[in-house]
């Protein structure tokens, strides 16, 4: 019998989410377990935590900007931030829940291309143009992204998505659900393999 | 020459605080550093950063409720939260204080006794009769505890240690300085150690 997945989410405007991207899959092979990935907007879970955007933060904000560069060099990770940062990511959620349906296995892949855009590059991509270009690059069918990203029924299926991460206790990214038991944080990876692998503490 | 201390920041109403407390040393062991305790008021530092109690906060609040009692069992730690918890904690750091001039070798033996009365015990540890109490079974004298929670010098200590923590970005508890580099929280004790020893990423 297959294994419950991995239930991973994330913000595409969330640092500490794009390095877990690049190390979450990793972690799932090695624990025999799926990776579902689900973008989410932190805006909305904000709304009902009343928290901000990290790196905005007096005091918290210097201390993660450091640590942000500091974890991605630590895993050989490229790493800056986007201009304009924070930024607003429904048009990548919403191209990454078109992809889930239009190309499942490489829905990932258009994730970690935007991420990567993002992180790497330093691109800004709150626009819907922005997005579709990135989705041609990575091979995908760019005038068919920028419908999506229109389209009443993927903005719906986001909206979903959130409410459904917020009903599951998700207040921040990178976070992290198996079997029930919740992992906040790009730094609880290693708890979260151990918990797994150890069958719990 | 002997390597600078890891400076190691908390307040005695601080459960991942406890949980650090119990560890810190056997890392300062590990990696032949001084630890230096020095407790501060987070109230002080909240109205800085405008954060709230942890404990008390929406979806963050549970989550860490949870992840505490893991994390305690994780590592063999007793831990309960302390009856009204979140508690004033003046008393607690100022007596900590005085013992550092008074005996400086039992200091931390002292706050540890306050941390476990709080955490292990369940005992709210903000009436100066409390604390003075538990540092007279932890063979304190009780009486001297007692004048120095009122004493104006030690309350000046404690205010200036807390702005200095500010001063220097701390903003949670635990927070650990080592030859400059900042780290925050209970989770990033095994990043600590690995910085020291690996020479930095």
């Amino acid at each position: 019998m297959t294994k419950p997945p991995i239930a991973f989410y994330f913000d595409f405007s969330s640092p500490y989410g794009y390095i877990a991207a690049h190390r979450i899959e990793a972690l799932g092979v090695a624990t025999g377990r799926r990776v579902d990935w689900h973008p989410i907007l932190l805006g909305v879970v904000f709304k009902e935590t009343g928290q901000s955007p990290l790196l905005t933060q007096k005091l918290r904000g210097p201390y993660h900007a450091h640590d942000l560069a500091r974890t991605a060099r630590r895993f050989g990770i490229p790493f800056r931030l986007p201009e304009g940062f924070p930024m607003a990511t429904m048009a990548a959620a919403r191209a990454f829940y078109w992809a889930t349906d239009t190309a499942p296995d490489r829905a990932k892949a258009l994730a970690l291309a935007l991420f990567d855009a993002a992180f790497a590059a330093g691109i800004n991509i709150t626009r819907a143009e922005t997005v579709a270009e990135i989705a041609g690059r990575a091979g995908f069918d760019a005038g068919a992204v920028t419908a999506a990203i229109a389209d009443p029924a993927i903005k719906e299926r986001l909206k979903a998505e959130t409410d459904a991460a917020i009903a599951k206790g998700v207040f921040g990214s990178p976070y992290f659900i198996v079997d029930g038991e919740p992992f906040w944080g790009h730094d609880r990876l290693a708890d979260l393999q151990d918990w797994i692998q150890g069958g719990g503490w």
